[in-house]
């Protein structure tokens, strides 16, 4: 038991059948799966399971309600969303804030996060059944995410908020020390004179630079071997 | 023209057009308008228009080339969206740290930010080929995000880093460009075989291991020239 389970995603009145599905496994791929449906227009359907592609768990667990004050009941906060809610007399949040909230009252008990229709959204009448409005920001010349999309943000955002935005990381490598660093500097200065690419009396700004930009690199062990290898071969070869 | 204006979509070997348009719809609605096709496998097609609802003109307007590379050329920043990068060397950031770092950049030039095909995503070549991979954190057992899933997602993050004002230090100098980066590992190659320190029939992992540490450095257009200027320096004295 996760807090993403204490979410549930309520569909309003949705039109198409593949929009639930699609809407499905835009869940799933955040870690949801409790979904609501109030009076779809046609569900079940096998256009829902085909485009929910492999998440199609979470439609055979759907609940079917008539209306959307049954699809809260019992939730300690009810969230919808909405591009324009220009009438609602509550807060409106962005999306991530709302994620916040939402996770935040997931602690206490069950939350609800609503979506209207594909043709029109949630109502003024059904938002205000909610406590919150959140808004996924957008372009305001063309704000029309379609239903799976704006489901995919917000779930985006409830994971984020949950879980964090921690990602996968390449192993590290054992880091060079201070004293490896430098005795590669000291040796890439001697060889970089020895090019006359480097005047040690007229230095200007080029062993800080070089500094700098290894510095942000962050060397590693293996990688000031390979550097001072490299040095070695220009030595070898410049001396002959 | 805004920050959003110089950041192009890249999407690479598309199977289905209707993605494209599906992509196309989902960076309209973020204000997005750039985008760029690496050898779909149809395009132009009917079906991406009927997708793309009213984004059509971004269809339009695409610019389709048959490699990754001429996707990529002028870019200061090149991000390659990849849900397990395992095989890449370089940074690995999460969605909503890369869309701080492209919107940062974009300050100074063009960004990419790249997606592979519906069936297999980037290959490890052609994440290769990027300065920074960003992940989108999702459900570790389904982690099954659609092309076009993934595409809204990430430019949802572009527009709340650039909309949003979230505060990413932009780099003090200007940033190199992907080519002119290439250009300098070509450059390297050629100077450290004529040093014989590598062998081409041999290389091991010296090439990637280098691309590893100055990609991690990032490395700017004067840090370029610099280290150009010295393997010019190096094939002059071992020409004698």
């Amino acid at each position: 038991m996760t807090l993403l389970d204490r979410i549930r995603i309520v569909l309003v009145a949705t039109s198409h059948p593949g929009n639930i599905g699609s809407a499905a496994r835009a869940m799933l791929t955040m870690g949801l799966a409790r979904m609501t449906l109030v009076s779809p227009r046609r569900f079940p359907d096998p256009e829902a399971v085909a485009l929910a592609s492999g998440a199609s768990s979470i439609l055979e667990r759907a609940v079917v309600v008539a209306t959307l004050d049954e699809a809260l009941a019992g939730c300690v906060l009810t969230v919808g969303l909405s591009a324009r809610p220009r009438e609602f007399a509550g807060r409106v949040l962005s999306a991530r804030d709302a994620a916040g909230e939402i996770v935040g009252h997931a602690t206490h008990g069950e939350v609800a996060l609503v979506f209207g229709s594909e043709m029109s959204g949630l109502s003024n009448a059904e938002l205000a059944r909610c406590h919150v409005a959140a808004t996924i920001p957008s372009n305001p010349e063309y704000g029309s995410l379609n239903l799976a999309a704006a489901v995919q943000v917000a779930c985006y955002e409830l994971r984020v908020a949950t879980v964090g935005g921690d990602v996968w990381r390449a192993p590290r490598f054992a880091p060079a020390t201070a004293d490896e660093v430098e005795a590669l500097y000291a040796h890439g200065t001697r060889t970089l004179t020895a090019l006359r690419f480097l005047d040690p009396r007229m230095p200007r700004r080029l062993l800080p630079r070089l500094r700098r930009m290894f510095g942000r690199a962050g060397l590693e062990k293996e990688e000031v071997n390979i550097l001072r290898g490299i040095l070695a071969r220009i030595d070898e070869r410049i001396r002959r």
